[in-house]
């Protein structure tokens, strides 16, 4: 069909590289639309910074930003503001040992909740989340399993005749591989933000900053963004 | 187990009567912990109002009230704010043939999300949610498949130890059904609110008002919330 627009897409763009490297693989088959949370993450004003500019260099034809703050209420205040005893099954930890006060166990649901959503209502065919299993430490929300069971969900959830399919192009692929396929596809990893306790230049100590760090190590390659910010 | 505390349910209660009855029965065999989602509803403060007196009188261990407002943006503003020709495949069309300015597609899994998250934080065993299938006109979220494929993504999302059910005690009753199922039980309808127009006497005229009025008028019984506000 030459001269037929392309078929729209949701992604999931959180300014990462993950989301980064999966809009940028979208882009090349759809017009994208994308989808931005703020939940209460510490550098959020920073992390959307990085969506507008990603979203623009890849020319975005829409562009939603929601704000799920709420998640902060659940995953934290909630369990001190009452007198209750909380009867936790097991402890809910961080890397550090720690429970952060944003941690919602069951995350990606409110997200997928909401690109399916936006989905139905533009019309569009899919929604790429750059979802990597060797991120689930402790929690199975990012295997895909996990992923073909809302595939389920959404078929039995919304109309006959709307077909919308979850992908997750980077799942199997480890953080230097991630990088490697970025760079293929001139993604604008530079525009990306890793960062979890900064929002002016990356601190280099956070777990974030560190993996980064790895990533590009092991992908031989040097991490533009450092360049940037030097 | 005499002196056992009873374990602690998550119920979406939005201050309606399917809602309302259906905390009415958790209560006999789980402590509440009840979740209220504001997205944009014209009377929310007023469905709010409700919620609280409901949970007061239910005695609720835990309230959590959460900002869902984005969906307004999803479902509305979404759709005009941009200038592309929105690709829709059908028209999304409210009872009276036009588009609801909050409607959202898929807009139980938002609260279900939510409930899910938050029953895993404080250890909830159970999820009462007061759908009910004759309400499904055109979307499938009322179904009790929609919600056997939720429990599935529970258990797939979920750490392994984590036992997490859905429940729908409504799910085959029809309005009269629910109205005698809650005097049965005592439950608070008068405090219930259903009208969405007004937030001071419902103004008898939505198809909110009608379908309650009607209910009433089946179950042979005398809406005590007309009474209290006349």
């Amino acid at each position: 069909m030459p001269g037929a627009k392309k078929p729209i897409a949701v992604v999931l763009l959180s300014g990462g590289m993950d989301s980064c490297v999966t809009a940028t693989l979208a882009a090349r088959h759809y017009r994208l639309a994308l989808l931005h949370s703020s939940y209460g993450q510490r550098t959020e004003a920073r992390e959307y910074c990085a969506f507008e500019e990603i979203a623009s260099r890849l020319k975005a034809e829409l562009k939603l930003r929601i704000n799920q703050n709420y998640m902060t209420a659940i995953g934290g205040s909630a369990l001190t503001d009452q007198s209750i005893e909380v009867p936790l099954a097991s402890p809910l930890t961080g890397t550090d040992g720690v429970i952060p006060v944003t941690y919602v166990p069951f995350r990606n649901a409110h997200f997928l909740a909401a690109a399916t959503s936006w989905a139905e209502v533009i019309g569009a065919r899919k929604i790429f989340i750059g979802a990597v299993e060797q991120d689930s430490v402790g929690y199975p929300d990012c295997r895909p399993s996990y992923y073909e069971s809302f595939g389920d969900l959404i078929e039995t959830g919304t109309r006959p005749e709307t077909d919308i399919k979850i992908e997750t192009p980077l799942i199997g692929l480890s953080k230097a591989e991630i990088i490697r396929q970025g760079l293929l596809l001139n993604a604008p990893l530079e525009l990306t933000w890793s960062c979890y306790q900064s929002s002016n230049k990356p601190c280099g100590a956070c777990d974030s900053c560190e993996l980064r760090r790895r990533a590009f190590e092991q992908a031989g390659v040097e991490d533009a963004l450092f360049r940037s910010t030097d």
